[in-house]
């Protein structure tokens, strides 16, 4: 397990809190980052679609994993005691009738149904559940997950690090007529050496008047002079990521370019300067777009929560009322148009304190950084 | 996009004629892999679960996206004409209306709701759509991504052999008392050197009798003399993945160890010689099994089908009927336990052709290599 097991009993103990509050006997989970959240059991064998993985918390009392056998023994290596195993793939009754007995004895049961939620299991499995009384916990997910704790935030800082060190390698890299997959493949390799454990995430953009868009894989045509290059990574350590950006041009910057850098630079002053405990997402979000104006990009909010996902719930957006709190791990990503070109998009990982935000990302230089073209 | 056109317009034709024949007017798809496969869009954005994605592809006419904003410029660089945006994250009817009145005019709508299914979107707004005759797709939709083109198969054999050139490194990277996170992270620098895009996926184990697993992360325990080393990588070419193992054992290794090595090579050579079209999957799972006997592992399967995800159905496992067809790419995966001891597992790629497969892997070695301790 990637934190002491009192950790996990923390958690539980807190869901149990919520779900009396709510009026819930058990919460069902069948995701990856809530099983992980709260059994420890991290694995990329979720890859595979293949099998299902079910998790139910009661009220009171021991968590119930009703998990393929493949699984068993790694579970059984971490703090659940009560595993139910199947051999999954099963041709019929694919763990079902094992979690439907789990589930018998509890009345409503919360799961996630509502904003960024999903359904990982078949439907049709889902629908054969004999327990028809099942309540969004969605928010109360969402809540438990928002303040990370102190072993958490070290993680967070520890790959914020690693991949800062390998941003400060781009201008060593970063070539002109390099194709973008050229250098996403290196900066891979800079963010590996550099400690990550995984880069589940990596997209980017170039142009001479910013880039069209920000979730684009690279593509072989060569970066030139002129041209601005962004890359946005989420790399983990033990499953916790970091997601932030940086811009650099090559050789030279359109003077709309550097503008907009220095006034995103501004936009995130900004976004520092709220993020304290009490504001909300909405009053962050303001208070980085009056420094913008009018000229924001396409990306529809200013950054999200971040933790076992690159990205969590609350979104720094307009109507997002969720209110910062001490220890909550989240970005900052103003984006702005380019005067007569794409845009820009800058990102920072902060965790809320008492007190200034805490900053876990090598802060942007303010300035675009110029890599001469050799 | 990842192909021509006309490969993406091939996929709907056969999608179309599959859903004349089952009697649907549309498909409804709002998972990654399915949504790439119609759409040609690729993007490692999905690893955010904030927006969900949604495409309808109805029996006549053009494909329906209904997307995202931050999405539409980079599906417009496609072949989807009939794009309908919304900025999302929305706080309320996030897609909803959208998907509902793109939904409107058809009367039954397949989704996959079967085996390896999952739904990558809220219960709450799936529940909110006003058309509520679904019926399963998921055999539908298997059955079409079972086969590959030419042009996809050109892309496993590329991503496979360059993860063969990458294991072929493993005995110039793999040193007594390195951690396996350490071998790991430099099996990834490998992978990426030799050409992978990515690794979304590499698990292993290690152990002087087989490892206990087979979907762990790495720990930092040192590899030893006499140890078995074992990774399993998913690796990707334009999001195209293998999905193979190679086992080693550094400076010797125990003869219960060599001798279930070269079992699981001949039960892989059974699986090739029983990997014709028209054989089954069962057919498949015990020429192998009965090479192994009764010291099976507990994988449960020995392989899978392979293409735009890790593994995809059928599963070469006793119950599962598929008729292999020509073009099917699929991985031999025999495990064993060791006497004694814990388990190994083999694992090589191929496409079912008219004659013997094509070995897209650059075939194990019949003899566990060796590895010197310098």
């Amino acid at each position: 397990m990637d934190f002491p097991q009192a950790e996990y009993e923390t958690r539980l103990t807190l869901a149990q809190q919520a779900m009396a509050a709510a009026g819930m006997d058990a919460l069902f989970i069948n995701t990856e980052a809530e099983f992980r959240y709260f059994s420890g059991f991290r694995s990329l064998f979720w890859q595979s679609p293949t099998r299902p993985w079910y998790l139910i918390l009661p009220r009171r009392g021991d968590p119930i994993a009703v998990v393929p056998e493949i699984g068993a023994p790694v579970l059984a290596r971490g703090w659940i005691r009560d595993i139910r195993p199947w051999p999954s793939p099963a041709e019929h009754d694919d763990g079902v009738s094992l979690l439907a007995d789990a589930m018998s004895k509890f009345a409503t049961i919360g799961m996630a149904m509502g904003r960024e939620s999903h359904l990982r299991m078949p439907l049709n499995d889902f629908h054969a559940l004999t327990c028809k009384n099942f309540v969004d916990a969605s928010p109360l997910l969402a809540a438990l997950r928002f303040v990370k704790s102190p072993a958490e935030i070290a993680l967070h800082a520890k790959i914020c690090t690693i991949a800062s060190d390998a941003f400060d390698r781009v201008p060593h890299i970063l070539r002109a007529g390099m194709a973008m997959e050229t250098l996403f493949r290196h900066f891979k390799i800079a963010l590996l050496e550099a400690g990550a454990e995984d880069v589940p995430y990596l997209v980017g953009g170039r142009g001479p008047l910013g880039y069209d868009d920000v979730i684009s894989p690279p593509d072989n045509t060569p970066i030139q002079g002129g041209d601005v290059v962004m890359m946005d990574t989420g790399a983990t350590l033990k499953g916790t990521f970091c997601d932030f950006d940086r811009n650099f041009a090559l050789g030279y910057a359109a003077d709309a370019v550097k503008r907009t850098h220095e006034t995103l630079w501004r936009a995130t002053e900004a976004g520092l300067a709220a993020a304290r405990p009490g504001a909300t997402c909405a009053d962050l979000f303001h208070a980085m777009a009056n420094v913008i104006g009018d000229g924001g990009g396409n990306v529809g909010r200013m950054g999200h929560g971040l933790g076992l996902q690159l990205t969590e719930t609350p979104s720094i957006i307009h109507w997002d009322r969720t209110v910062l709190r001490e220890g909550a791990v989240i970005t900052l990503e103003p984006s702005m148009a380019v005067k007569g070109g794409g845009m820009l998009v800058h990102e920072e990982n902060i965790v809320i304190t008492d007190g200034p935000p805490r900053l876990l990302t090598r802060r942007a230089p303010r300035e675009l950084p110029i890599i001469a073209i050799n």
